[in-house]
């Protein structure tokens, strides 16, 4: 691992290089806000080893570099929003912030998000809502990773769910993916030679497998109760594409290219929440902490130890932000190629 | 088990059964129809069985017999149901209807239920959503069973989530339970005296156990990666107890009693999306058509089937509604005390 990266000097690095391939100040500026959210609070999969992801699809035009994000409300508490294939953190926080202002109005908003791209961390979305104390739901689908339930071909995406409501301190924040692991963590026991925990990935018969090389496809959420996981990435499906009439998982192009010049269509939803149209903004706050309370002094099996959702993200970003972010090897590698092509001052 | 009943004659035994209790006629009607949901479509651990706990329930004064049930709508998309201790099934139908005509008007409608119990089915009321033409998520929270990951003490209810889409035929319907199995589950397998499966259960200390007979809480969805599961159950805890000011799964009284005559204060919610407010009805009909083709033609491991999520149900339902429903024991056993003690005609 290389020297720990300040995160004010990260987060310039990224908007520096977004801005260097050409994205508007907006792109710039959300595309980095959502990478630093990994990146902060340890979900390093989405953090700002996306970066030359990114920085490839602008340059290869499926990211519109200047998109012309449109809103349309349908109904007081619903919309649709035109990524106009923007980046994916473009078009949510957008979203986000007309969920939002629908939900102050509606009590409830709901966002149906159109023509927009990977948007890495969903708990990025639905954190910015709950800061503004309101509780949220933020979902997606991505290109085919994940087998069905008996399934013996990739057909889910990862469909990661977000939730979160607002708490004294740090929000209640859930932010999963609907497979039992991410892919990033089958390529983490590749490189140690470690074997898989049972039943989270499979060859491409779908015979579940704990040799990592073996890994072609992921299994869903829950084991021999896999169908459980595999329905939650169904409803990441009916939320983001078919609700959206964009496209489902098995249509959509694969992430990693080749095609790096053609849009890839993909929808999100976000809802919001406003707890002043429900039991009120203080009896929710009241709720919410007692929940915490009870959760957080629950015993614990011997030597383990209970934590809320979100709990060790916060740990992790409190160190983070005083000690700064170390970056893979890759991903430093990367960085120094970056600041090379756009002749920028290097941060490894 | 004893010879099957059909549908019709139990339909009509149940409502004689809750009206002898007292129940209006909304509360006949709803309470049996949400059993005759779990009965016809073979969840049986929340089919008729529980006629004769509802009507403990009534008998003890736990349920309201008359309740008045009130509606306010708070903002355009959102509202509060006052279950005036309704049966469950009775104040979650209304919010069902009110959600309706919400999302029927403003795109989206989500209402939060106070002052109710135990619900039965979470599935049927995101279905009567489904079959008019609506999106729907349903759930609620419930007195504690489950531990927390790495907990060691039952904290969460069993705590469903429903979803429904519709779709030609019959809808896309998700009903799960966020601990990895129903503890009715742990109770056939005491009967048979079989083995658990690994990571299901706990014993006291919270240690996994396969002996169903130390079995003292269940574990939340997912083994080793039961953090999700845990943080699905805490999703329904926000919605249901949360966001509506009611109690929290730890401070929820028993199910099984003893105390029969103090109302639950339990909460729930519902959420309706009208297809019309995105991508519009035809384009959503579309959607979901090609997800599930393209899911049901999936290939599937040797010797298994892919399934969507409610089509194992809809299987056992052509069959129940046709060859009548089989009564376990212990349930046949208290459908003739019923039936002697509000000298009824016997169904079985």
């Amino acid at each position: 691992m290389a020297k720990p990266v300040k995160v004010d000097e990260l987060t310039t690095f990224c908007q520096l290089v977004l801005r260097g391939f050409g994205a508007d100040a907006e792109t710039a500026r959300d595309c980095t806000d959502s990478m630093m959210h990994g990146s902060i609070h340890g979900v390093d999969s989405h953090g700002v080893r996306l970066l030359g992801h990114y920085a490839r699809g602008l340059k290869g035009g499926r990211l519109n570099k200047t998109p012309q994000i449109q809103f349309k409300r349908t109904r007081a508490g619903t919309g649709l929003l035109d990524g106009d294939n923007a980046q994916g953190a473009r078009a949510t926080y957008a979203a986000i912030d007309h969920a939002c202002t629908l939900a102050g109005e509606a009590g409830i908003g709901a966002v149906g998000i159109t023509r927009s791209s990977h948007f890495g961390p969903a708990g990025a979305y639905a954190l910015r809502a709950a800061q503004r104390g309101m509780l949220a739901l933020v979902t997606c689908n991505s290109d085919s990773f994940v087998r069905l339930h008996d399934g013996a071909e990739r057909f889910h995406g990862t469909n990661p769910i977000s939730v979160a409501c607002p708490a004294p301190g740090n929000p209640w924040l859930l932010d999963m993916a609907t497979s039992a692991v991410p892919f990033n963590r089958v390529e983490l026991y590749r490189s140690t030679g470690t074997p898989l925990p049972d039943g989270v990935a499979s060859d491409e018969n779908g015979t579940d497998v704990t040799d990592p090389n073996l890994s072609a496809m992921l299994a869903p959420l829950g084991g021999m109760f896999g169908f459980k996981g595999a329905a939650l990435g169904g409803v990441a499906e009916l939320f983001s594409a078919v609700l959206t009439g964009m496209k489902l998982s098995p249509d959509i192009d694969p992430m990693g290219g080749p095609d790096f010049s053609t849009p890839r269509g993909m929808g999100a939803f976000v809802a919001v929440l406003d707890p002043a149209a429900f039991a009120g903004a203080e009896l929710v706050q009241a709720g919410i902490t007692r929940y915490l309370e009870l959760l957080r002094t629950s015993p614990a099996q011997q030597g383990r130890t209970v934590m809320a959702p979100g709990d060790r993200e916060w740990a992790v970003a409190l160190e983070r932000r005083k000690n700064g972010i170390s970056l893979d090897p890759v991903t430093a590698d990367s960085f120094s190629e970056l600041a090379r092509a756009l002749n920028l001052k290097p941060v490894v």
